[in-house]
């Protein structure tokens, strides 16, 4: 059993875009420079938007933090987006979600320039990737990608089963996954709440990707031994006996499954920092882009 | 065993929008129109794009035919349909597949406007379908999913297999039957040349879509008993005794799997014509969208 060290792996990542970074500022050009939109003060947010702008700070990015009021209207939320569409000095940036329920998401979403849009979230982005065009791919699949390129593990005609068809999860691995590609070529199923005998499916699958946000669902008698197990989940569980009162639990039960595992991502440490790494790394695509066009 | 007739369906299809076409009529309201551009001359696409004339005709759309020779350049093309996405009087137009070699048909799906592309090709269309907005269904996966709702068969939780990954019709209808809605909510596997054991697949799959174009790839010992089999394989096998000199044939061994079966789709006459009728229906759509907007 070997441990998919998402920690580690996304260290890697940013050093070479340190490295990147570096190059480019000897060579006078352009600083990769993305931008962050928060509205509203929600805890977990914070968390999240903070340690995006930290990571930017590690590799040398220039990073701009936009706080907004969570009164701010929809309208004056669409000028700010407007405004930053038009900033040449920008090469990306991300609205954080979720956004007050007055705003409706979709229309901002859609309001962003798709050259921009280093979430990957504009349908623009989201079609050009189905269609095997150059395209921004959204940071969770795309560091499952990344690790399991850099970790040479072929997948080609390998049996895939995702659960969960999330937007921003769940739907665009089992495309990238089963495109041409390396890695790529794998037969992907794509489970998700109405799928029956979903035990019957993964105890036949090579490799499982977990979307669920269902603490500990898979179990060890859900796999057969071998299979290489990815956990995308994230679920705070309460636990008075740990200092902020709670646990951060994957969707698998780690300790039984990894026994049968060839491969398995911890929870924390496995594909959540991998998430943050390829932000960057789709930044820097796009400040790359910029300088060639 | 059902048979499931497209040509049935696809003329129920058209005499609906041959009445909304009417009513637009009396109501003084614009009539949808369609345009198509051929360049070149070949055999089949001609068939092809005449099907599509004459169906528009059928239902009362105003058609318009651009024939354009195969030595066009790229950037005539390009400024032709630069004029198309300009031409308030079309609500829809296609570029009929495929164009001569020195032109870039990647360049040219991207020029459509994505209001106009009634055949759902454009990453901007494909993107909005998987992230579930509002979009143009290209034509082959919207009749299938057309097909099952008209038959009422209800595909949620049960396992379907697509062979084939292809961008128009393997890869949406992947998408469309694994979401949200009715038919939808399937468990769906896409399986492609680079699956191993597809038979293994096939044979536990309650509704199998194929979109291979190997003729009589599916034999009755791949499926098992009251299997769904949507057929969208088209490939013509030379035969001197027909008087064409071929005939078409579909993915499935039909006469077999067919008693296996309990509902399958015919080769002709089964997801073909279907496929025009989808393409109208967008153009309609097209025409609807404009006028309330």
């Amino acid at each position: 059993m070997e441990i998919l060290d998402g920690k580690k792996i996304s260290q890697e990542i940013k050093e070479e875009i340190k490295q990147a970074v570096g190059l480019r500022k000897e060579k006078g050009q352009k600083i990769p420079h993305l931008a962050a939109i928060l509205v509203g003060n929600d805890g977990a947010s914070l968390t999240y938007v903070g340690s995006k702008v930290r990571s930017c700070e590690q590799v040398g990015f220039k990073s701009t933090l936009i706080r907004l009021e969570s009164s701010i209207t929809e309208q004056a939320l669409l000028s700010k987006i407007k405004e930053l569409n038009n900033d040449d000095t920008l090469d990306g940036y991300i609205v954080q979600l979720p956004l007050p329920k007055h705003i409706d998401e979709e229309k901002i979403l859609l309001a962003v320039d798709p050259k921009k849009d280093v979430d990957g979230f504009h349908p623009s982005n989201f079609g050009r990737m189905a269609l095997e065009m150059d395209s921004f791919i959204p940071a969770t699949p795309f560091g499952i990608m990344e690790m399991l390129r850099r970790n040479e593990i072929d997948i080609s005609g390998k049996h895939c089963v995702v659960i969960g068809r999330s937007h921003i999860v769940g739907r665009p691995i089992s495309i990238l996954m089963s495109q041409k590609g390396k890695p790529g070529n794998a037969t992907v199923t794509l489970a998700h709440s109405r799928t029956q005998n979903i035990k019957e499916l993964t105890q036949k699958a090579d490799i499982i990707v977990s979307a669920l946000g269902i603490p500990e669902f898979l179990k060890a008698d859900m796999v057969k031994e071998g299979v290489i197990v990815i956990d995308v989940g994230i679920t705070r569980v309460s636990d008075a006996s740990h200092p902020k009162g709670y646990v951060i639990k994957g969707d698998v039960a780690f300790d039984e499954v990894a026994k049968k595992s060839s491969y398995i991502t911890p929870v924390p440490g496995g594909v959540g920092p991998m998430t943050i790494a390829m932000l960057l790394q789709n930044t820097l695509l796009s400040c790359e882009r910029k300088s060639v066009s």
